[in-house]
C-alpha cells in the first residue's frame, strides 16, 4: 500500500502508528524536535518527520509534503490544543473524519447544542452564586484540563475560591467562571467507533481518567484533611480500565446511536470513526454526560490488545487505531475514501 | 455439534455466548424486548428468543421450546433477580451448574450456614444499636445491592438513618435492619471455577467493583463532605481489574477449596462451575467474606480475553463463558453431562 | 535446553516460571513447604524443591543441588525480604541482574544516593517536628510494606502518633522515624526493563498499588471517618493495571536512562534486567520518587499477557517473567551470559 498514516506525537499517536502498521499502511510521525528521543525507539514508525512545534503544520509547504507522501492526517487531543478550529479545517491534507466537528467540541456552546440535541443527560446549570445550594462546581470558560475548576458547597466557599484565582490573576472576576451542579457518582468514558461504510456504531471501551490529585485526596484521611488545605485539580495522568454493567449497554448504544443521529443532523455528513462521551454514571444509573471528544481519546491507549468489547466484535485483537486504519482500508478498496475523510 | 447453550440477556451474557460459540456451540439468547436493540448486533447469537419478561420463561411452553432446540440454560445473576428460588428449580429446562444451591446465595441465614461451614471469615454482627461502638452497616434484610445500606458510628447516627429509611417508607421500623461491623480494607471479588469432572478448584480472576456513588465519594475533599449531607450508596456500575499478591494465593486456594467441600456437604453433590466470594482484604492481609455468589458473576466480563490467572492454566485465552462451555464439551464427550448439569 | 530457570515460590513466581517455560527452559521452584498446595496446581513448573523455609538457601548443599539442575535464580521481593544483602551476595548460584545492585534497594542512605545520581525528584526532607507545617508521613527506618508509617500534619498530631508507636513498643523513641513532605497526587509504579544485549531500556508496564486500608477509607464518608480513629495502613494487597498519559513518556523514558546511568557509575555493571521507579505523578504532571526497585516487582503480575506498552515493542504476549527468559536466551545464544548474570 503507499498510503501512509499520519498524526502528531503525542496523546495516542503511538497506538494510532501501531494500528496503520499492522494493517499494512506507511507510517508518518510529524514529531516535535523535544519529543524526538521518545519515539525513535518505535520500529512501526516507518519515518519520522521533525518539527519545532505543531504550529509547524500549518505552513503550506510542510502539507506539500505531506501530501508528497500520500498521508491522510489522524486528529487527536494534541491537534486540538495546538490549532484552533480555523486553522484545522484551513489544512489542505486529508484528515480522517469531519474535522468540521471539532469545532463543535472545543467551543462550550456548540458543544452543549450538540449534547442537548443528542438528547444527553447533562449536569444542571446554576444561574449565580446566590443560588448554590448543593454541592457546585466552578468551570473556567476554555480551560483545558481541569485547570481553575474548583468546588464549592455555598456563597462562601464559591468567593473564597474565585477571590483566590482574582489575587493569582489567573481570571480577572468572578463572572469568567459559569457554575454546574457536582453530579455525584462514578466518572466514565466511553468509547465509541462510527463507521460510514457500514453504518453502525461499535461500543470499543471504557475507562475512567486517573487524574492528579484529585485521585489521590481519598487517601488521606479526613482529620488531615480538615487541617490542610486541599485543593482538588483534575489533570489527567492516565487511564484506567473498566467494564460496565452489560444492563447499561442498552442505554450505552442509545447514546451512541443519538450522538450520531444528531452530529448528522447539526454538522453533516455528522461524526465519522472515533468518539467519546464523557460523564458521570448517578447512583441510580444514569448517565450525567459533562463532555464529548468528536475523535479518538487518549483512555483507549489502554486497549492496544484490543478491549472487552472490541473483542467481543472482531476475531482480532482490536485497537482504536487499528480500527481507524481498517475503515480506511476498508474505504481504499471500495473506493469510498470520500465517505470518510475530509 | 447440536447442542445450543443459552441464557438471559443480560449480567454477562455476552461473554457466556461468545465463549459458547468460539467452543462450537449453537448459541441462543432469551432476550426482553426492550434489550433487542442491544443484541441483536452481536453475530455470535445464533438466535433471539424474545419474550416480554423473564418470568416468561416459567410457562412450560416456552420451556418446550428450549428443549426441542437441545438447550442448555446458563444461570446468572438476572435469572436469580427475577425468579425467587422455587421457580429455578421448578423449571424443567438442563441448567448448567446445581441449580439447588442458588437458593443458598438468596437466603440470608443459609448464605452464613455456608460461609460458617466453609470456615470462611465473615464480619462481626452487631446486636443491636446500643451496641455500636465502631464504624458499622446496616443492611435491609434482602435488598439487592446495596440499596437501603447506611453507615453509622454510634447510636445517633444510626437513628438518625433509618428515620429516614422510616420517613420515605423503605422499611416499617429498626427491626427490618441487622447490624454489621464495617470491615475496613480494600474490597475484592476472586472468582473460582470448580470442575466435577477434574475435581479441580480453578482462580479465574478477580476484580473490584465500581460503585456509584460510594467509589466517588473520595474525590470531594472532607471539607466539603463536612458541609453537604452524603449519604453513600453502592449501585454497582461496573469493575475494574486487579491482581492479588501472590503470597495470597495459598489462602485464596484454601477458601475456594473450602468452599467446595462444604457445598458438597451441605447441599450435595455441592457447587458446580463458576462461583465467587466477595468481601474484603484487611491490613492484615485477611480476606472477610460478606457474600458469595453460587454462580457466574458479571466481574468475569473484564476477562473476556482471559485474566491473569486464566492464562496461567490454559493455552489459550480462557474467559469464564468459555471455560463453561468447554466443561459442557468435555462432558458431552465423556458421557458425563449428569455431573455438570441439574 | 538444559538451563532451568528457578525462583522462590512466591511475589511474581508463577508469571516468571511460566514465562520461562513459553520460552523452552527447564523451570523450578524453591517452595517452602506450606505453599507446596498452591504451586503444585501448575504445570509449567517441572520440579518444587521443597524447603522449610527460604533461608535454607543459603546451605551449600541446597546451592549444590541448584548447581547440578544448570539454574539460573531469578530474585525478587522474596529474596530480599528474607535475606540480607550480605547473604544474597554471598550465593554460589548464578542470579540474574546485578546482585550487588540489591544492596542499593535494601539500604536508605544507598537508595537515596542512587536516586539523587539519576538526577529523579525526591520528596523534601523534613528535619524534626517543629518544622511540620504541611502534610507530612512519617516512616520507620527500615520497616517494610509502609508498617509504622503515619501521617501528621502539625507536631501535635505527629506526637499523638508516635507516642502510640512507642505504647506499643514498635519504636523506643521518636528518633527511629524520619520524616517527609507528603506529596500529593496519584501513585503510579513503572516497570522498566535494561538489556545489555541491546543497550536499550524498555518500558514494559504501569501499575498503581492497591493497599489496605488506605484505598478503603475514601469509601467512608468523612462525616463517619471524623467519628471513628482510623489510623492508615499501606499493606499491599494486589494491583490495578494503568497506562500513562503518552505526553508523560519523554520523561518516563529519560528518568529510565538516567537510573540505568547512574547504577552503571555507582555499582557496575549497572542495572540488569527489571526495575521500578515507584512514586506520585503531582498535579502539575511531575513525578517524584519514593523508591525504586532493583529487581521485577510483583505489579508486573497485572500483565501475563503483555502490557499495552510491552506490546507496541514486541510482537508477541510478552510479560516481564517472559522478557527475563529471551534476554538469558539470547545470552546464551550469542555466549554473553556473563553480560547478565552475577
Amino acid at each position: 500500500m503507499n498510503t501512509t498514516i499520519s498524526t502528531l506525537g503525542s496523546h495516542c499517536s503511538l497506538q494510532v502508528l501501531k494500528g496503520a502498521k499492522d494493517e499494512g499502511f506507511n507510517t508518518l510521525l510529524i514529531c516535535e524536535k523535544k519529543r524526538y528521543k521518545l519515539y525513535k525507539r518505535f520500529s512501526f514508525i516507518d519515518k519520522l518527520l521533525l518539527v519545532d512545534t505543531y504550529h509547524d503544520i500549518l505552513s503550506q509547504e510542510f502539507q506539500n509534503q505531506l501530501n508528497e507522501l500520500n498521508c491522510i492526517l489522524i486528529p487527536h487531543g494534541t491537534l486540538i490544543s495546538y490549532l484552533k478550529p480555523d486553522q484545522i479545517e484551513s489544512l489542505k491534507v486529508p484528515i480522517f473524519g469531519n474535522k468540521y466537528i471539532l469545532r463543535w467540541e472545543a467551543d462550550r456552546h456548540l458543544k452543549q447544542k450538540m449534547m442537548i440535541n443528542a438528547k444527553l443527560n447533562t449536569p444542571k446549570s446554576i444561574e449565580n452564586k446566590f443560588d448554590i445550594d448543593r454541592l457546585c462546581i466552578a468551570k473556567l470558560h476554555g480551560a483545558a484540563g481541569g485547570k481553575g475548576y474548583f468546588l464549592a458547597h455555598d456563597k462562601n466557599s464559591f468567593e473564597q475560591a474565585s477571590s483566590k484565582l482574582i489575587n493569582e490573576h489567573i481570571i480577572s472576576n468572578e463572572s469568567e467562571l459559569y457554575l454546574q451542579e457536582y453530579v455525584m457518582g462514578v466518572p466514565a468514558f466511553i468509547h465509541y467507533f462510527f463507521s460510514p461504510l457500514s453504518n453502525d456504531v461499535e461500543l470499543m471501551g471504557a475507562d475512567r481518567r486517573y487524574e492528579s490529585d484529585i485521585d489521590g485526596i481519598g487517601r488521606v484521611p479526613s482529620r488531615h484533611q480538615n487541617n490542610v488545605n486541599l485543593e482538588p485539580t483534575y489533570n489527567v495522568i492516565g487511564n484506567i480500565p473498566i467494564v460496565l454493567r452489560e444492563s447499561l449497554l442498552t442505554d450505552v448504544y442509545e447514546m451512541g446511536d443519538n450522538f450520531v443521529e444528531a452530529s448528522k443532523s447539526l454538522i453533516s455528513p455528522g461524526i465519522i470513526g472515533p468518539f467519546c462521551l464523557e460523564g458521570v454514571y448517578t447512583s441510580d444509573g444514569k448517565f450525567v454526560t459533562f463532555e464529548f471528544s468528536a475523535r479518538i481519546v487518549a483512555g483507549t491507549n489502554l486497549y492496544v490488545n484490543g478491549s472487552q468489547y472490541s473483542n467481543l466484535f472482531f476475531n482480532e485483537e482490536m485497537s482504536m487505531g487499528k480500527r481507524i486504519a481498517t475503515e480506511i482500508k476498508n474505504a481504499l478498496g471500495s473506493a469510498k475514501l470520500g465517505k470518510i475523510l475530509s
